[in-house]
């Protein structure tokens, strides 16, 4: 259980005097995440979560909850953070930075289908078509830079065979650079289980705390390496079709998104195996969760590698 | 029925390509609601209600969507402004000034009771104090000054005894001003069809477009004339009570404030007697829907005026 910072009934009762959400009545450490300390919180007035920040940078707190401020007002389903009396998102408690945010309805899908893949096509292009007139400026902290220092990191933990891929293919990425790829802010975590569906439709996209500016299509490579995978690592040609081709109708791609996707599409792996590897090699200090087995991207690396023809649209 | 302006599905489903709300599924035209036209609107995101101004300067209109999105962020439930894909909550269709708003759930209560009164009380509370924080000014529109004019405009058409009572009244306000009240945000018009409940609890404060800058005890008189109203015009103790005591808890009235009491009902009165003689004798060209009877509000002013213990609480 990621329980960092443990917050008492009285001590959240008394914080919450600072906002306008009513009073108190429920409060429920969550199990799931990794990087932070969260707890639903039910008031006399609606849902929230909290959350204690354990481990981002406090100079990058607000670019997160400015984003999520902005993408709620555009109308895409992500928290909204809650404004204090001081009328700010981020707040302090036990010693942590701490923020309020509304709680989603929905639950995320485990085994989406065609439908459920159009729907999160759908949803991040309307998120990022939203995200253009966002102003805020943070690069995408798990980018090429980081691939660099956490390969090194990795490096003697690694088989030989694993470390000449990971080197292997942070060259091929290096010689293969979009710059002029469509870039705005990015959730660049989008796994299924940061998604919740209700009635068939997405309620709630949440957890944007590894959101940054990137290219608009990392975002699709995450989402397809996750939702739109066989057992045998290879793409469900179906699902990213029907990814793909809901996102389109709303924001149609660039030709050189189409040139990029295959390079996108490895890049992605490359970046998840990587933090697995670091998770799993080189824990954070008082990190309570197992870390994820890295095989899983490694796989998925290898089968993008293989691909010949991945645009499925 | 109030619909000043049509819009065509064909016309919102098009504007709606504006926004990041998802597609058109369906609209239907709000009936009630004098000042405005208003559709409520569905798309696949979610429930909204579109807004035409027909009447608002349009200079003003800011002030009334910056408001909503404000307390709405500070955890108010109150209709969210949603911005358009250029950043803006307003917008044009059809020739008008519009926006779009969230809907929200529930209903309004005809028959308050007590547990209502508390409800309202807590929420007035909350909404002054989240409201504090916001810098943009609008004197209320229906103010101390506007009174004056409406008297003269309204006095040929009235009874001589209704005259000198409206006169009476606004020089007996004139000479007990209290210019020392706490002052901010409010709502101005938060009659019961103003507010929508469910599960007992407030789930949502609608039609802010007669908010503006007055003391924050003009929403609490204005409340208790027409929550707290016994058949023959004077204030149920209970529910007044309840009202002033629910206040209390989370902004504690100044003596000033308790001093200042009867003559805001007297004020709350006059206002709404005014506005509805000047509705029923003075209707403006294309004026949709029949005006309440100004009756009502004489009987409460007469009322209020008779009044020797007000103060409930």
């Amino acid at each position: 259980m990621s329980v960092y910072t443990s917050v008492s009934e009285a001590e959240l009762g008394n914080w919450l005097k600072n906002y306008s959400v009513g009073q108190l009545v429920d409060c429920e450490p969550i199990k799931e995440g990794i990087e932070n300390t969260n707890y639903f919180v039910a008031t006399t007035q609606g849902r929230y979560v909290l959350t204690l920040f354990e481990r981002l940078p406090a100079a990058e707190l607000p670019f997160y909850l400015d984003l999520m401020a902005h993408l709620a007002r555009h109308g895409i389903p992500c928290p909204a953070p809650i404004a204090d009396l001081a009328d700010q998102y981020l707040g302090h408690l036990n010693g942590k930075p701490a923020a309020l945010v509304t709680r989603l309805p929905g639950r995320s899908v485990e085994r989406p289908g065609v439908a459920h893949c159009a729907e999160l096509g759908a949803l991040l292009a309307r998120m990022h078509l939203a995200g253009r007139s966002y102003s805020a400026y943070l690069e995408n902290p798990r980018g090429s830079r980081w691939w660099r220092i956490a390969a090194h990191e990795v490096k003697r933990f690694v088989k030989k065979k694993d470390s000449e891929l990971l080197e292997g293919e942070i060259a091929y990425q290096s010689e293969h650079r979009f710059p002029d790829l469509p870039r705005g802010p990015v959730h660049a975590d989008l796994f299924r289980d940061n998604a919740l569906f209700e009635d068939a439709r997405i309620s709630g996209v949440i957890d944007f705390y590894f959101a940054g500016v990137d290219c608009l299509l990392h975002d699709l490579a995450v989402c397809a390496n996750d939702w739109c995978l066989l057992k045998d690592y290879r793409l469900d040609e179906a699902r990213a079709g029907a990814l793909l081709r809901a996102y389109h109708a709303l924001r149609p791609f660039a030709p050189l998104e189409r040139d990029a996707w295959p390079v996108m599409l490895r890049a992605a792996a490359l970046r998840f195996w990587l933090s697995r590897l670091h998770d799993f090699h080189l824990p954070r200090p008082g990190m309570l969760v197992h870390a994820h087995d890295p095989e899983h991207f490694c796989r998925i690396l290898d089968s993008r590698i293989a691909l010949e023809s991945p645009w499925a649209a």
